[in-house]
């Protein structure tokens, strides 16, 4: 493999020394771009985009083509497992992603089984292995998967829901088919991430996107239990160099204590809370991704810059800050107005470095 | 005025001994009960419910006539002081509220005045003054208004939003507009409620839903600062008795502390905080409203005793606890539920009353 031109991303994620903060954005390479929409015409969907290792590479690549980012994250969905178990994952315009076959009963549950990543799931590491290759070492390359938790949700509701009433109930009354779930879902995450590892992907995140619609009780042992598991069951050396994991649970802004406890490298935070305070309740354990509100690059460039010194000023001097969106950045964003975020967080970052 | 049969509600905002915690839900008059249906139904449609004083008292006391509930909440809308601002409120068949001219620019600001409680408003104090005298003193009656930040998202927006991305852009980019908007409507707001309570409203509630998709930065700037504004001047005695204040940030589980300095009595806290931590970080200075997740009312009565159980011994001993849900209870509950629901709250709160 080609050696890695620029490693800020994987140093700050360790915590060790960088020349500026490293910065890359969620949802990076998506609708906001032209370049983007151009290709996913030509894929015609969604999924035929995710299923085509070169158009998911070339949308990986568009926007590292566009700024300087200091790290690419492989183009795909974290539906893709629920997808290889066989719940016939559609999209239906204008309302997200839906299944054909919703979990529901213990039957449901117990018919499931951990897809094999270079069977069913082998064009996500034939992506990744593309784009590696690709890359040529000018940044590194992150995979990713989504929590146990959160890909329950979609697959119990059988769709996007802002109730999760489904899903609760399989929770608060039949606990032991919703760990059942979990556990298997972990065990596939764990697989999945691996093999992405194995296939070239230099570091992992975890999304989990609806953590923060439970209890923190019930976040501990339904959400937070299972991504401790994968972590502890993920290769974290490989081609001679530590593989960062970083987990991210939007609004899990009251529970860093506890994501920093499972071993991982760093915590994704959303913008719902200060960095400042972050560092301080999370001390030397993990690296802070984050966490500038994705709506900030409505405003103006000139705002754009003062919120990326607020946040800079907010974490402070030394390593251990990966520049990011608190969220995945809108579709009607201004590129020109990405450009300005990217350019901000290098040229701002370099007192807090030195 | 006939005296208050049932005072715990308000004992407890003040943090004075009770025998048992009270409890209500929010949204208690609403879609999950059939009489709520058949009603709404007799009205044509919302809106025709609120703004008729006799069906909108009907509604609030439909919740009372099943459960032996602890306060009764005004049957209304936070939409109404926009509507009255003449912004022509709609909601259209599953897409909830809208708005016919949206609020953009300087100009349309500057074109706002604050609504006359006893004019455009007076449907609302009709129905406070008459829900009052039907109440004949068994529970207090609780006045509610929005947020003033809460209130501009809809305003600005035009319609319900997942992005806010024209208010946003409005908060980043002229913050001397969106602060002239806050302030005006924070002065709305407090003359409304000041209107309510001098029609009968015994307690008064501020309903911050969006707040928490602010950076805590913003929050305390454009959320935060304006309720202040409005506990500043309400009035807090009334017919002898003093009237207390609640603030609600859904999500605002990080800020507790801010929101407690604000001189409110109590505050409203969603299911995403453990009420053990709530209690320690606000000390004897605020009580504590809430908060069970209300999708536990889809599990089995057994299991809801369970979880109020867990959420009585997690507040702990002593008064300063309203029981409540964390947000408004969901439609498609059954009524056996919620009955479970309050009877358990009484039932198994007497240990923490000795």
């Amino acid at each position: 493999m080609t050696p890695l031109k620029n490693d800020r991303f994987l140093r700050a994620l360790l915590r060790q020394p960088v020349d500026v903060t490293p910065v890359w954005m969620m949802r990076q390479a998506g609708r906001y771009l032209p370049e983007y929409r151009a290709t996913r015409k030509k894929a015609g969907d969604f999924m035929a985009l995710c299923k085509t290792p070169e158009l998911a590479c070339e949308v990986t690549l568009q926007p590292l083509d566009r700024f300087p980012l200091d790290a690419a994250i492989l183009f795909s969905d974290i539906l893709t497992i629920p997808d290889a178990m066989g719940l016939g994952l559609y999209f239906s315009e204008g309302e997200g992603p839906r299944f054909k076959s919703p979990v529901r009963t213990a039957q449901d549950v117990a018919a499931l089984a951990v897809p094999d990543p270079e069977g069913e799931l082998r064009y996500v590491m034939d992506a990744v292995r593309l784009i590696r290759s690709e890359l040529h070492g000018r940044v590194p390359l992150i995979g990713f998967a989504g929590s146990p938790w959160t890909l329950a949700t979609y697959m119990v509701e059988g769709a996007g829901t802002k109730e999760f009433a489904h899903i609760k109930r399989m929770l608060f009354d039949e606990p032991k088919v919703m760990h059942q779930l979990l556990d298997l879902l972990a065990r596939a995450v764990t697989v999945y991430l691996n093999a992405q590892i194995a296939a070239g992907a230099q570091a992992v995140m975890v999304f989990d996107t609806w953590g923060g619609v439970l209890t923190p009780r019930d976040y501990k042992k339904f959400s937070l239990r299972y991504m401790e598991q994968i972590v502890r069951g993920l290769t974290r050396e490989h081609e001679g160099r530590r593989v960062p994991v970083i987990l991210f649970t939007k609004n899990g802004g009251q529970w860093l204590e506890a994501m920093a406890a499972t071993g991982c490298d760093a915590l994704g935070i959303d913008w719902t809370t200060d960095l400042a305070d972050a560092r301080r309740r999370v001390g030397d354990k993990v690296a802070l991704q984050g966490n500038m509100d994705p709506s900030v690059l409505y405003a103006s460039p000139a705002r754009i810059r003062t919120e990326v010194e607020t946040i800079l000023a907010s974490y402070g001097p030394g390593s251990g800050h990966v520049f990011n969106l608190g969220h995945g950045i809108h579709q009607h964003v201004n590129p020109d107005h990405a450009a300005a975020f990217v350019d901000a967080v290098h040229k701002l970052s370099t007192p807090y470095h030195v």
